[in-house]
C-alpha cells in the first residue's frame, strides 16, 4: 500500500505532502467557523474491501480538533439495533452543529451486503433507496453538509493490498473469509455500486464523490480538497446571510382527506363514576394481557399525546399505563430541548427514543410540536414548520413500516374547561406547580393554536397513521376511550403478525 | 396473586388504598422538590422470581412526574457492555440530579446469578461485592440517596404465583425453563442473598429494605412509606443548610512511594529533526502493528494526557494517532461539562466514555481536572477534592482489573517555554485561537497548579497505574517518548494476554 511516509522524501513527494498539509490546516479553520456558525457537517466514507477507508479518515481527521468530530464506524447491526427501524442507528449518529460525524462504511454498506447477499427484495431495495434519499434531504434541509466519498480501487489492485495484510503477521487476521469471498464477487458487487450511484446520486443535497484509491496521498489531498471547497462555500452562504436551510423546493403533500377537525369534537361525552370504574378495570386488564402479546410478537408501539394544556393527558396516560409491566414501556414527556437537542436535527430525539421491538413508548408531547408551539411561538421559521409535515410523514411511515402500532392523540377541551382545571389548580397546594404564567399566555392564543392544530390534523392524517380526538371534557369519557383506541390499534397489528 | 383492583373494595382495603394513594402523592410533591434541590435518587428493586417487581415498580411510579424518573431493566449484558468493566453499564445509568434511577434488577442479581451458575470463584465475588460497596459508596459521596429494596417471597408462594402465570395464555411464556430451574434452586438463591445481605447492607449508605411481598398492597404501602421518609429526611437537610455530601470519613489513601515531582523534570531533552523523524517512523509503524494486536486479543488501552497548556499534547497525541486505525481509537477532548453532565456524578462522563475491549481511548484532559483545574479554581469543595483521590484510584483499579492497558502523562513545559508558546501563538493567524484570556489567567496561578499536580501524582501514582512526565520543551522528544511508553505499555498487556 502506498502509504504516507517519514523516510526521506522525494521531491514529488515533498510537494504533495506540502499541499496537503496545507489543505488540512484550512480544513481545521473551516472546521472551527462551521462550529462557531451552526452548521453540521456529515461525511460518508464508502468503498469496497482494501480501498483504504480507515487511512483516508485518519488523514482527514489528523489536522481536525478533537472536539469538533466523531467518527462512527458501521459493523452489522447489534441486538438492540436490529429491533429498532433501519435507519434508526445512523439518526442517532447524525452531526449536532457543534462535531462533524465521520462514517465509517454507512447505510450504503448495509444495503449493499444485504443486496449481495440476496437477504433483501429489488423492491424492498428500490423502497430503502427512497428512505435514504429522504433521509438526506431532511439532514440537507436541516442545514447539514453532506458529504459522500466513494473509494474506488480495482480487483487488480484489491488483491495486492489483500496480499500485502495477509503477508503482516499483525494484519492477516483482517483477511477474513467473508473478505475474501467479497474479493470473489467483485463485479456484483460493482454493480451493486452502480446501482448505489444511480438511486442516490442527488446534486445540490447528496452527490456521490469517486476518489480513486491507488495512491493514498493523491486520494488524501482530494478528499481533503472537496471537503475544504464544501465548507468554504458553506461558511461563506452562512456568513453572507444567506439562511442556513436549503428548503426543499417540492410542494407540500396535499391535505388529507377525512382528517379530524377540532370543531366536530362532540365535548358533552360523559360517564358517571359507577360505569367508569367498571369499564376501566375490564380494559386495564385487557391492555396488561395485551402487553404481554406485544412483547411476545415483538411489535414496536407508538403512542403520541398531544392537546391542550391541563386537558388531562397525565392522567390519561397514567391509567392507561396502571397495569402495564414497568420493564415494557416508557413515557417520554417532551418540553423544550436541552443543550445536546438544540444542535441537533429537530427530529432526532424523538427518532433515539423510538421503543425495541416489543415495547411501547408513550410521547407526552410529540415532534408535533415543530407544527404547534414552534410554529404559533416563532421558535422555528416558516420554511422550517411548513417543510415539518412531510419530514414527519416520512417518519412516521418508516416506523409503520417497521410494523409498528402507531396512535396518534388530541385531548381536547374547550376554553370554559380549560378555565375550571387552571382555577382549580390554583387552590390546590399540591397541584399548583402545574400551573405556570406560560400556561395563562398560551390560553391568549388559542385561536392560533387551534388553526395550527386544524391544519396539522389535514396534512398529517394519513391513512396508516391517523389522529384521533380524545374528547376530555370528561376525564373519565377520554380515559376509556384513549384504552379502546389503544386495544384496538394493537388488537390490529397482533393480527395481522399472528397471519 | 393479590393484585390492586377496582372491583368494589372492602372497608380495609379502601383504607389501605386511600393511603397509598396519601404516599403516592407525597412522594410526587418531594420527586419535585429533591429535583429543584438537585438531589439524585437510585432505586434498586430486586426480588426472586414472581416476587411482584414489575407490580411494585409500576405502583411507585404512577404518581411521579414522568420527566424525574427512568426505570432500568437489567438482563443479560449484551455484547457492547461484555466488553466493558462489569460496573460500566450500571454507571451509565446512575441518577442524575433531575431523574430518579428506578433499577429494576441491578448490579445485585448480576452477581447472583453469576454466583448460582458457578462462574464467578468466591474470591472474585468478594471481590466484586467490594466494587458494589466503593460504588454505592462514591454515589453516596455525590450526594446521591440509595434505596435498595428486596421483596421477599416463599418458595410456596413463589410456587403459587407461577402457576398463576402459565394458567393465563397470556403469560404463560413467561415462566421459561430458566425461571422454573430458578425456583427449583430456591433454597441456593437464598444462601447466595443471604450472602449478599452480609456484603452489601451498610447503614447510613445503602442499607437493604426488606419487603414481604404476599401482599401487594402492603408491599406497595412499605415502599412508599420507605422512599417518602427517606426523600423527605434528605430534602429537610439539604434546605437546613446541610452540605448536600455525605463526606466518607475515611481516611484518604496513604502517599504513593516513588511519585514524580515536577521538580525532578529534566526539560534539557531534546532530538535533532534528522534523528526524530527516523525514530518516528519506527515507533508509528510499530504502534500501527500493536493497534491490530490490540483489536485481535480485545485489549481496551486507557491514555490519559495531561499537563500545561500549550504543552503539546495536541501534536503530540496526533503523531500517536496518525497510523493508528481510526476504526480503533478515539480522542475525547474534556472541557467543561455540558448542562447534561454537569447534573451527574462528575466521574460518569469518564465512565460512560470507557473504551470497547479492543480499542484505544486517549483523553485530552481528564478525571484529575478534578484535583486539579476544579480544586484551584475552587469550582469543586475542599471535600469534594479530597475524596476525589480514592475515587479515581478505585475507578483506575475497576479498568485495570479488566485488563486494561493504562498509561497517564503529564506533558511538562517550564514558564519561559510557555510564555514562547503563547507569544508565538498570538502572532500566528491559523493558531491564534488556540489561545484565551483564561490562559494567561492560569498561568499566574503557576504555583498553586504546580502544588495540585505534585499532590496528585503523590496520591494517585498506585504500582499498576503509574505516571510518567513527559518532558516537554522538546515538542520531538516528548512525541518519541510518549510513544515509547505507550508501545511499552501495550507490549506488556500482549505478553500477559498471550501467556
Amino acid at each position: 500500500m502506498d502509504a504516507l511516509t517519514y523516510d526521506e522524501p522525494t521531491k514529488a513527494k515533498k510537494a504533495i505532502l506540502r499541499k496537503i498539509e496545507e489543505q488540512g490546516e484550512e480544513l481545521a479553520y473551516l472546521q472551527r467557523k462551521a462550529r462557531e456558525l451552526g452548521i453540521p457537517v456529515l461525511v460518508v466514507v464508502e468503498g469496497l474491501s482494501a480501498a483504504g477507508k480507515g487511512t483516508i479518515i485518519n488523514q482527514m481527521i489528523q489536522p481536525l480538533d478533537p472536539r469538533g468530530f466523531k467518527v462512527s464506524c458501521i459493523a452489522s447491526p447489534n441486538r438492540d439495533e436490529q429491533l429498532r427501524p433501519f435507519l434508526w442507528r445512523f439518526w442517532r449518529r447524525t452531526p449536532s452543529a457543534e462535531r462533524m460525524a465521520i462514517f465509517d462504511r454507512s447505510w450504503y454498506r448495509s444495503l449493499l451486503d444485504a443486496k449481495i447477499n440476496g437477504i433483501i427484495s429489488e423492491a424492498d431495495l428500490k423502497k430503502a433507496y427512497a428512505d435514504v434519499r429522504n433521509f438526506e434531504r431532511q439532514m440537507r434541509d436541516g442545514g447539514t453538509i453532506i458529504l459522500k466519498f466513494f473509494l474506488e480501487i480495482s480487483k487488480k489492485e484489491q488483491a495486492i493490498r489483500l496480499a500485502a495484510l495477509q503477508s503482516n503477521p499483525a494484519t492477516a487476521w483482517r483477511v477474513s473469509d467473508a473478505v475474501l469471498q467479497r474479493h470473489g464477487r467483485y463485479k456484483d458487487y460493482q454493480d451493486a455500486v452502480e446501482q448505489m450511484f444511480k438511486e442516490t446520486d442527488i446534486e445540490d443535497q447528496s452527490p456521490w464523490i469517486k476518489i480513486p484509491s491507488k495512491s493514498t496521498k493523491d486520494a488524501t489531498l482530494k478528499v481533503l480538497t472537496k471537503m475544504v471547497t464544501a465548507l468554504g462555500k458553506r461558511v461563506k452562504e452562512v456568513k453572507d446571510g444567506k439562511p442556513p436551510l436549503t428548503a426543499s423546493k417540492r410542494p407540500s403533500r396535499p391535505y388529507f382527506r377525512n382528517a379530524p377537525s377540532l370543531a366536530r369534537a362532540d365535548l358533552s361525552n360523559n360517564l358517571s363514576k359507577e360505569v367508569y370504574r367498571e369499564m376501566l378495570g375490564v380494559r386495564q386488564r385487557k391492555i396488561q394481557d395485551l402487553h404481554h402479546e406485544v412483547y411476545r410478537l415483538r411489535i414496536p408501539v407508538v403512542i403520541v399525546y398531544e392537546g391542550w394544556d391541563a386537558g388531562g393527558k397525565g392522567g390519561n396516560i397514567r391509567r392507561l399505563t396502571e397495569r402495564m409491566d414497568p420493564r415494557g414501556y416508557e413515557v417520554i414527556p417532551i418540553s423544550a430541548p436541552n443543550d445536546v437537542e438544540k444542535v441537533h436535527h429537530y427530529l432526532w430525539r424523538f427518532w433515539t427514543e423510538f421503543p425495541k421491538a416489543g415495547h411501547v413508548t408513550i410521547f407526552d408531547r410529540s415532534w408535533y410540536g415543530r407544527v404547534l408551539v414552534e410554529r404559533v411561538e416563532g421558535f422555528c421559521s416558516e420554511t422550517e414548520w411548513k417543510q415539518a409535515y412531510r419530514e414527519i410523514n416520512e417518519m412516521e411511515e418508516n416506523f409503520r413500516n417497521f410494523g409498528t402500532a402507531l396512535v396518534k392523540f388530541w385531548v381536547q377541551i374547550d376554553q370554559d374547561e380549560q378555565l375550571r382545571r387552571f382555577e382549580a389548580r390554583e387552590q390546590n397546594v399540591r397541584k399548583k406547580w402545574k400551573l405556570n404564567e406560560e400556561d395563562w399566555r398560551n390560553r391568549e392564543k388559542w385561536k392560533p393554536y387551534e388553526d395550527a392544530v386544524n391544519e396539522m390534523f389535514l396534512r398529517t392524517h394519513a391513512p396508516k397513521a391517523p389522529w384521533t380526538i380524545i374528547e376530555g371534557n370528561c376525564k373519565r369519557f377520554a380515559r376509556i376511550k384513549a384504552l379502546d383506541v389503544v386495544i384496538d390499534a394493537i388488537e390490529t397489528k397482533i393480527a395481522e403478525k399472528s397471519k
